[in-house]
């Protein structure tokens, strides 16, 4: 539907909250800072950024200090010799929990404001096998032993965010489709919010990990960059114009399935010549069976303890196995060549388990993609890798609740989506 | 850069701004409309409402009138047997000129507030081999003379639009390339607007229509589409998340250069196996050459013409020739799966010359489209031809015009864009 249709008009609530995102955003990203730089950098009256940083202390989410140094007298803003009164945010104002389900564990992690972690819990589960109603006691438990662990009670939570992969119906807050279920799990940001009393959220896990970068990692300061997650599966997060892009139908960026060629090896998904039928795991584990003798990877512990030694072999020298990632190196930077053609970002982020095999995936990455970008473009779209563990997904997941908290007022974020199969 | 930089912070200014888009925006869609149908649409107290029309009136940007029948008297707003007071658009509240420079030719549209065209003009000019300071030349001339021709003066006309092919960058106004200039062409606006003492914006020429189909076609009432256009090159523009894309070098959609698989036909750019190298016209000219006899093409009239020739004997019945089409619609639809896989758009809007040839490159395209998207997906995005003419694109320019008048507060259209090679 047409965003002006949805869009607030212009109220004195409204100019409020305006002025007040501005106040919190410029006190998140230059902190410490004073009362006259924040009114300087968002050129708001004086009087105006008084009132709203006299709320945020009285609400805990902003703090008072000395500057670390006494100012040097070099800005019209630094008395001679008078220490000034900065401003902090509070990390300990608000705690949320993120968890990420996948499908050989799950990630339970306790965050501060600043997605700063304070605990994590990893149970190694084979989430597919289990019942939906299992995997929500088990988060039960887990949150409410975490909580406690880290010294807060659950009243202290303002939110749990939940990723899985599948395709997840953001405005409707509903799992239209997960590998872990099998099926929709409409129902399951509930039930685990239910069990716990605090409210629940669910997003794609690649989304999460796009919040995360935006907010707290390697994407804060453009408007424009794609991340690529290469494990089970191949991922993509895209984050276009300032916000978070989850298309029409809410189905996320399928990058796995984007066809290099109308033919290819044949991919999980029916199709033939998808990229993740090339680049992840379970490609590589495909042809590395012709090579090596590998235990049957008919689990997700089996696949995933296979890939790693399959990765450790072709780090120490395996020829035959080093080719495998080479040629999903390859694969993976044409899609990205691709995609940045017609996207134009300012930064491509890669992540995932994929990413243990360093150069060896990422050099033919990065030669496949240069040479694949029209000219005008070479050489000027970084390549970043976000250093792989299991919190990066459970701090995005924390990062979609605190979005809430940080969020500009006229996001589109709640905008209605068209219903899957609606 | 980040967004919230840049954001303006909210004063009444901002807020008379955002109320009085809502507003017009409401009328627009909605026209004829009464007062209180407006604030029941937009939420507005009915003073602001009246003010606003007020204003709107005064300026002559909406006219009031009866309504064309007596209300029925079903609704609340509708008294009984008694005339409603309706609001309008006044068409004729303010006049734009748009131009598209093509390599054969330059089509200069004089049009009005709903891009209705008064008038147009068509130089056949190769413009390739004609010095900028030449082709600003013929434009003043060219619109000096369709304006009077208009019963218009220079004085009424608002702004020119001009689309041009090429990489322009829109936050500094200039053509960083072009085919026709060559080279970068920074001065080429300004050029054109002092000649005639008219605000003068230069856009990328898909860009153009993709704004044309949002103010005024066939994507009006969603918020993610892409627009295809197949001619001398194959182009791409975005409209995601309710704002036309830009990417962040600004260098727009070059779907063109988008590769089906590592190897492929030699493209005119250099590389191999884009899809520009299947499914532009001068690929479907480099094979039908070895098919049958056409003249010479070393020029755009000349590829003009054969282009329309190819096309008219392989919709009579040539087997051969149609098979060009078919592999170019084939090129055209996989292309377009693999982006609906990552952007998951509502609608595909395939437009150009191209579209001349009709099914026989159509059909090959949804079927292919159709195959190569993921499941979820399939049947589920449509594919609609805008007809084509040469006022699609001029009138594409006239809405960059128009977009000004109409453009909500918040957008972030001017936003400054990294410098091309800077």
């Amino acid at each position: 539907m047409d965003k002006s249709a949805t869009m607030q008009t212009a109220d004195p609530e409204l100019m409020r909250a305006i002025n007040r995102f501005h106040v919190l955003d410029t006190l998140r990203r230059f902190e410490p800072i004073s009362r006259v730089e924040i009114g300087a950098r968002t050129r708001l009256a004086r009087a105006t950024v008084s009132a709203i940083v006299s709320d945020l202390i009285a609400e805990g989410l902003v703090r008072e200090g000395l500057a670390d140094e006494v100012a040097e007298g070099t800005g019209p803003a630094a008395g001679r010799g008078r220490p000034r009164i900065m401003l902090r945010m509070n990390p300990q104002a608000a705690h949320v929990v993120g968890i990420k389900l996948s499908l050989h564990q799950i990630a339970i992690l306790v965050t501060n404001l600043k997605a700063e972690v304070l605990l994590s819990l990893v149970l190694p589960v084979r989430t597919e096998r289990i019942a939906p109603e299992v995997i929500a006691d088990l988060l039960e438990d887990g949150v409410r032993n975490s909580v406690a662990k880290a010294g807060l009670r659950l009243g202290d939570i303002l939110g749990i965010g939940i990723g899985v992969p599948g395709f997840i119906d953001h405005g409707a807050g509903v799992v239209t489709w997960s590998p872990i279920f099998g099926r929709a799990m409409p129902a399951f940001a509930r039930m685990v919010g239910d069990r716990l009393g605090v409210p629940t959220i669910m997003e794609n896990d690649v989304n999460l990990v796009t919040l995360a970068e935006r907010w707290f990692g390697q994407g804060q300061d453009i408007d424009d960059f794609m991340v690529v997650t290469v494990e089970h599966g191949v991922g993509m997060g895209l984050f276009l114009n300032g916000e978070l892009y989850r298309g029409h139908h809410g189905l996320g960026a399928e990058f796995g399935h984007v066809k290099l060629g109308l033919d290819g090896p044949r991919c999980r998904c029916g199709q033939t010549g998808c990229i993740e039928a090339h680049a992840a795991d379970y490609a590589i584990l495909r042809e590395a069976a012709r090579i090596i003798e590998l235990p049957d990877v008919t689990d997700a512990f089996a696949a995933h303890q296979a890939i790693a030694e399959v990765t450790r072999l072709a780090l120490e020298g395996d020829e035959r196995l080093a080719a495998l990632f080479t040629r999903a190196g390859a694969a993976l930077g044409l899609g990205i060549a691709n995609l940045c053609n017609v996207l134009n970002p300012a930064r491509v982020i890669v992540s995932g388990a994929g990413t243990r095999a360093g150069s060896l995936l990422l050099d033919p990455l990065r030669a496949t993609m240069e040479t694949n970008l029209i000219s005008a473009l070479q050489g000027r779209i970084d390549v970043l890798v976000e250093p792989w563990g299991d919190d990066v997904w459970a701090r995005g997941a924390a990062s979609l609740v605190l979005e809430g908290i940080y969020r500009a007022p006229w996001s589109r974020v709640d905008r209605p989506k068209a219903l899957i199969g609606a």
